[in-house]
């Protein structure tokens, strides 16, 4: 991996092209203009700001800009920023957006094939039928989706990739404890987050809809199945229905992260681990990639503060 | 009030009707069999057993016979229990078994009556139709369910009752509050509760169902109306769906506690505490009424353990 | 309700009269002394600095005054508030201070009315002798004085306008409830935060005294009750005198919010829901009053950080 | 330490004179009468049932009576109690009932004498009266309670043992830390628990009063304090009378123990701690006492269920 | 699966071969002699009790025998328990101790060979000789301890069997995650419970050592690599050292479930996870293979006393 | 005590000696370099920013430089700092290094005294020689070492001062509760605390190492016990060795703060509760040290944000 934003040390230079993903025009303390700043690689996002913005800075340097910028990586208050040396909007005819954000490691097509291949697998039928069913209708947004606001696979075709690997844990479970309903727990596994799709304004700026806030992505799911099975024609009190709707609503594992119930099935709690454990590593993994050898990863906020050690080997 | 079952006091001397709730056959340690019981009149439960049963005596003592009991009245265990003296098959032809059971304090077709003026007043028109649906949807079972399997308003029609007492404070406190919706409150306090019907086995022997134990009561309120919207044809979408479905998620305050989201709305913050405030108002008040003054009550297992003191005043 | 200060969005201009809440003069990085003031008119608060201060600005824009205030409304460090533009002492000799901060909806001689119906109901002669004795020792600061420092009712007059409301809703439960001790309710309502008037300096610049701080508000009112039981001659082994003590000391409900017993009477419980059905409910009100439809509040401190919604109903 | 009742391993033939403590009579499930017996020596307690109990049985085991017991100790239900193989009224004139109840391993003389020194110790004047005030209004019984209901200290003239060992260490801890205040530890070690003359009944059948279970020992003693500064005509508002009342309201640490105020003082959190640290030390060795090298006491419920180890060295 | 012990239903009758665990002779209330005993075959264990035992039951009926028991399968207080019709010494000669008690589902040929895989793979030098040094000084202890007391794997080979399955599970996660150091990972999950050798007195009558007890099985591994690096000339200065010490003693994942420290390594963070992933997972699925469909298991003691159910499917 | 850095109130003027603790180059926002220092006397230290830094300030104001300072306390953002206004090398030839740094209020050679007399109280042999062992190997560091990082005695000496203050209270307990085994303790108590010369990086930047952090400093105390063992030739399995070992592991009382096991002897409990008492009392007197009469101390983070009030006695 080649050197990213989100690599340097304090006191480096910076010299590369970047995407602006926010500007924000404000007012600094001796009343002139500035702009504050979010640029992003492939690699991820830091923070900066243009001092004594002029109005043609104002008009050029905007959301969704190109731009070669020139800079100091520094600290301040804590958070890693780009002192500003130069910016020009950029000119480079080989560098587009997408170069730019950070995406998942997987294209999308492959992340098709391989789902395909799990579906192939969900052999009861009506699990199939309203996995299939809720699949189409997100028309494509499953695979463009996060997987949330922040924390883990929080870019686009995270949901996707998310839900492929834990399926990839799945089976690799499923091998070692046959007892496993293997069915049920791939189609859990794919529906899970699917509510994401409702609770999240989508994978650009990505915030909560009034339904993600109201009911929550965890109920989204449990509606969007109750639909299904009236489209499909399924008795709500089939205990098929019951067993694959409480595989979603018990995903979260404890009342206190937001299930209603906890889990109750085999195949629940173990669609719990593989959330957390898929979820957990990853978190891990990203922010290792970007810790030097013998050092520690920043404090990580969903992993209760927790620093993670990088080892010299 | 006459002295009912739970009122006699330790070495006092049962001498009345009651009825038959349970009867288990099983073998006492010397091998014969014994029939451990369960009586009731309309003050509550207490348990008995009869050593040393005859074939008629197992015959005769089945569950659903009223009895004339006469015994003492004595604690084994911690747990009160009555020594049976004396038992016959009651020949009184004017007690039924209607007499012998807890019962709400008002009768159903008044607290049809009452619940009529509400729904009166439910001003918007989409959550009035709703609420009348899904009311019609549970064919009268509403009326005959009780609100919980043990706990408070344990009793057939304890549903009823306790949603009524709860829109009668709901009226009260809309009344100080004027920026409360009261539509929205009542389509909430109604609604929320409903789930029971399909939560619980029904008033008899209370327990609960697959989706009781697997979905939860609240979400199946909410997958309840998702059905009543398609029926009626209104949109998911629509905030004033979002927000009926959101009182009833949300009203058991917090996460831990079964609710996937917590109220951010002030009704559905109102909804909670009335809930709270009658359960615990109704748990209270029942124990005190079997307390003599200057004693406290037992420990209330949903109150955390808590005893009250019944003034001498 | 006219627009007032805490309704401005980021970016609006303000240009009304305010009365300066506090002045504190500084300096700055430059070396250069500027002033940070606090505003306030009948809506609330707003922050902001005037840069490289005058000694004749020094002179005038002291605490108290009310000055004829322009600027920019912004966010800095996520607080709101204002870019002085231009500042200058108000000539309008139609606004009083009293009209520049927060007050009870209801004034106070409308409170004092409405207090003295609820003492004629206290229809036990200690309790209200009590009453009486501690509202008439507190010289009228009872109607003064805020009911917290922050928070909820943090007005002068709060702790009057806080009482009266869950006297209000005292009254509409005990009808609902007809087993709650009316007489008692309303007593411990009055007393219950009658120690704010001893631990809060006063409704001016409100913080803690000594006593507030190592003794404590509940603590405080249960010694008042004991001196006014002294100077009326009630034996404090008297039953009457214990309840009532009970009531104030119980009435945070738990423990962990100070108060050293939890409720044991079914008059103490519903003290403690009142209180906080009071105080959650004003909060969340005062909040919503502020927020656009479809937006929502800002996170809550005494709500455990919640925001909540205002429906575009 | 000579054998005593506590010390009996299962199996063991106990033969010595006991106090029946507490003598109940009641019926077996054969309809015949048994009494249930409390015996107890100085070294503790326990329970023994006399089956088929005779009139004259029932006439001479009474609460109160010194018997020779012989009897073998067994398990019952994970409860020691003794199997009674013979019981005879003693005629050993030289046992007194006092020899066979638990008592201060001081005399009450010595924990006066103790007593007074410490109290000439308190160099503040207002402490000191307040102190020598209330002691004196307990009319000797500061002596002759227990500390505690269980627990620890839990016999007559624990109270007084308990305070002066506490008071032991405070000297010890103001030797090593100068910058206590040696008057106001003591005074405040003094009066911690001198609620307990109010809250518990008394030494011989120790329970809860009304005081007790609806103010608090805590609260009572501040009461008390109160009282005496009345009566001595000492202001409340006297920054010295408010550090003497934080002392007792501030002693058991935290609010969800009970304290309205967490400890504020430098004394006041040595005296929590000092309490602590009497009551653990002496649970956990009365505990060890009767624990054979190389064993684990049982779980002592007062120290979180957990089993200290007697070695073997 | 044939029917088992812990497979019959209440009021069943049971007719097969079994193990006297464990005989203890008491004595009941009625003077007699009676022996509890404690009965397994591979399915589990029973209670029962023999009354009125005679002195050739006593000589006969001890810890070890081989019985074959007629009796009926009921409830007693909650527990199940077969009530004795009939007892005799087993004479059939096919039977053998080992057919009667639980054991792991693969031998002890084949958990040693799987082992032996798994042992090639740590392919750093210093943690394989680390690993082979302490695995032989158990001396072979390592394949017939239970890898618990209770909850799960609690029987002769299960620690063994218990580190296998995590061991797969690691090689499967490894191959999704190739940033695992899978060397590391197995190394440190061989190693992890290895305590319990010397924690627990062995694989018979399985209870805590002093050493167990008091330093605990976490630090008693970390104590072993310390040996083991001495005896290998390693510096506990090195980092692969500090590394292989900080699997085992973080691998309780949290400070309140007795490690000392939380896990720092991405390895460690695994290991943790698939510890309790097998744990869960086995003890789920033991229960649910006693379960019938339709039906819920009795309530998981170390799963928070969560209920699974058994799906119809 | 004369006036030291942490005395100043707000808006004092500093004109006194002080050390560089500190000094780190920045950029400011107009692009000029400024230094970062921290600097410190005897009493503490404050931070302070020299603007516009020029080449030879740059030279001259490095850490460890002794410097004359006028300047003006002030608070920006809540913490307290020097706005310098004049800042020159001293050159007065009296003060040294030593007398502007934080240290224990007993020098190093009466520290070992005082060691060396409770060494000679260690009358276990086993237990005497593993400290002396101990302590040899630290090479002296025991008495240069900080006790912390931060909270209380975290300066150089701090170690021993805090380890000798407990011995002192462990000396006047054991005479309280001639119970304890003295030996044990003070063996325990000099132990401790040993592992932080190995998890600190020494006493003048003090850090965590790999190991502080990945095994911690109990467990290093308990490895080096048991090199200890290994060089002694004392066997591990040797009683003695166990108490040892888990007086150390214990210490901190609760699993959740680090202790792998919890305390399960009468000493090791004292050794937790003493370590608390000398950690909590340092601190609450450290910080009113510097507050005047009447006033609190800022909140105290290592004591749950609580403040304390000086007297104005």
């Amino acid at each position: 991996m080649s050197k990213g934003l989100v690599d340097y040390q304090d006191g480096e230079h910076i010299d590369q092209n970047v995407l602006i993903r926010d500007a924000d025009i404000r007012t600094a303390k001796n009343g002139k203009p500035f702009i504050a700043l979010i640029f992003s690689d492939s690699s991820g996002q830091i923070k900066g700001k243009l001092w004594g913005a002029k109005p043609e800075d104002i008009a050029q340097f905007v959301k969704g800009t190109i731009v070669h910028l020139k800079g100091l990586r520094e600290i301040y208050q804590t958070t890693p920023q780009v002192r500003i040396d130069k910016m020009t909007v950029s000119t480079d005819p080989n560098i587009s957006v997408d170069d730019l954000v950070p995406h998942a490691p997987i294209n999308k097509s492959d992340l098709e094939a391989q789902l395909n291949q799990y579906l192939l697998e969900i052999t009861e039928a009506k699990w199939n039928r309203i996995v299939r069913w809720l699949l189409a209708k997100t028309d494509g947004k499953f695979f463009d989706y996060p997987a949330a606001k922040s924390n883990h696979h929080a870019y686009a075709g995270g949901l996707a990739y998310h839900t492929i690997s834990m399926l990839k844990l799945a089976a690799a479970i499923s091998q070692e404890y046959p007892q496993i309903n293997q069915a049920l727990l791939y189609a859990g596994t794919i529906l899970h987050d699917l509510g994401k799709v409702v609770e999240l304004t989508g994978p650009e700026t990505t915030t909560y809809t009034l339904s993600g806030n109201l009911i929550g992505h965890i109920v989204l799911v449990d509606e969007a199945i109750v639909e299904a099975c009236e489209a499909l024609n399924f008795a709500l009190t089939d205990e098929k229905i019951i067993l694959l709707r409480h595989m979603v609503l018990a995903h979260h594992g404890q009342l206190e992260f937001g299930s209603p119930v906890r889990p109750k099935l085999l195949e629940a709690e173990v669609l719990h681990q593989i959330d957390e454990m898929d979820a957990s590593l990853t978190m891990i993994s990203t922010a290792l990639a970007h810790t030097k050898p013998g050092q520690y990863t920043p404090r990580l906020f969903a992993l209760e503060q927790r620093q993670f050690y990088q080892p010299k080997l």
